[in-house]
């Protein structure tokens, strides 16, 4: 079985070709958001060949594309693709003009839980929640081996859940205290700067990962900030537990290198939170594809529908 | 079709006997929690005879329960139901003694559910979300007309999703800031004694009912206190659509005997509040079954698994 997964960023289209369980190869091009759309189906169709040819192949079985925004599975289409699109863009319709295969669409986070959930942390688990912690922070939730994105799509925003009522930090959605206001990277990045302010030694601009650095040279500003930022991470881990009981939280996006440096603390926390106080049922596990976690989830998508 | 639905409270054993989706009669004896499980059982046993007998049936089709605490559903088997028992009672094994009819076993909070989306606010909807304002704040969820409450039967509580992070009210469960403590009736009450302490023209104690009755003729107290509320109320309610996109949220519990006057202002947060600040989507909704849908989402849980 070959099947094809194309990940539709704003940035770049990356795709992969699958054999079974196994990502041959992948490619990648540059998204140019904003052109026709018809463009960008052809350059995923280009992406297709290509990848075919790379591995000798005339046809694949299936190919599935992730993209951002509503995705209206049923119908391959994609409603609100920011950064991409302002219309909508029939994907299923427009690669049938170039490829025979069955076309699935779903929406990328989906695909990152998908992905991790074929073979990654959450391989083998029919039951699990995917945590991405990115610019926002990202949902994907499946429950007895199906995705679930609520009856319309727009279902699984886990980034939007209030998690700080009354006058939290203003999210673009609108809301105050929005979960990825306060454990997202774009998160732990404003707080260090926040602190920083108080803390000569240390200066901004920061990413990530020298958050991370610092708090292991034993810098005490990015000390107690990753702390506060494990509170929060763990205070909607718990509330998804309490609400989802999965058998698995993968967390995913480029903190996730981190793995235990950043997870030991949130299951401590997490499992004096949760109700069932019980950290058996539910393990929390760091993503183990990174970038390739979409491509694949692409690929299978349509297995989990 | 004829099925009896038994709801087990710490106080009351209430029984019906339904034929299709017809509640045709009920009866009910008290729980006299703490005495032998065994003893609860016959009891059981005794109102299924005993409403066999006043509809002039032999047998039933089916029976259910409808319990406190954490359910093994395939099992029959029920584990820390708080006020009746410390440890499991086997349900299922039990009535079996009694009765030949197939014998379901469901948390009490699903049941609630089933009953409004059998012939309640949400029939009709194969996707509805119930939150039962009480003591605490109870979640039953129905997707694709199945319930889902998560691996081992501990999910679905919605009520210890925290809202109020950093330093929000002291819950049972050992968290602070759960929604049951902004969005319960006992929170409500909570809310109107402390700001009572500034008004010398309304007293305590309180119960829910009042509060209403005080807002409704204008007091300024009541009426702040409402609004706060039934923010946070809404808080939790967009929350639930962002992460589940039900197509009804349905709102029980005495005080959902309200209707609009609790529902409007909250449906307005709401709907400004969703991700997709579309109010088409999702409805929100009184239950309209009080306390019968205990008693008939117990009859029919078994067709929700």
């Amino acid at each position: 079985m070959y099947s094809i997964g194309i990940d539709l960023g704003g940035t770049n289209i990356a795709a992969g070709i699958m054999q079974d369980k196994k990502l041959l190869k992948t490619l990648s091009v540059p998204t140019n958001a904003g052109r026709p759309s018809d463009e960008i189906i052809r350059d995923m169709a280009d992406l297709c060949a290509r990848l075919e040819k790379l591995v000798g192949v005339n046809s694949v079985d299936s190919v599935g594309i992730g993209t951002p925004g509503v995705v209206d599975t049923k119908n391959g289409v994609v409603y609100n693709a920011v950064n991409i699109s302002p219309e909508p863009i029939d994907l299923r319709g427009g690669l049938a003009a170039y490829i025979s295969a069955p076309v699935y669409v779903e929406n990328d986070a989906n695909c990152a839980a998908v992905g991790e959930a074929v073979c990654g942390a959450s391989a083998g688990y029919a039951n699990s929640v995917m945590v991405t912690l990115g610019t926002g922070v990202g949902g994907g939730i499946i429950t007895d081996g199906k995705l679930f994105s609520g009856v319309k799509g727009g279902g699984g925003e886990i980034g939007h859940m209030v998690i700080c009522a009354d006058g939290g930090e203003l999210c673009k959605c609108g809301r105050r205290g929005c979960f990825e206001k306060y454990a997202s990277a774009s998160a732990l990045v404003r707080m260090m700067e926040d602190a920083a302010k108080n803390d000569g030694a240390v200066k901004d601009p920061f990413d990530g990962k020298m958050i991370f650095e610092l708090a292991k040279n034993g810098n005490r500003t990015a000390l107690a900030v990753l702390e506060k930022f494990e509170y929060y991470l763990a205070v909607g881990i718990a509330n998804i537990i309490n609400i989802f009981q999965p058998e698995i939280v993968v967390v995913g996006g480029g903190m996730s290198a981190q793995g235990d440096y950043l997870l030991e603390p949130v299951r401590k926390t997490v499992y004096e939170s949760i109700l069932t106080k019980n950290p058996e049922i539910t393990k929390i596990a760091a993503a183990t594809l990174g970038n390739d976690a979409g491509i694949i989830g692409a690929a299978f998508c349509g297995q989990f529908r």
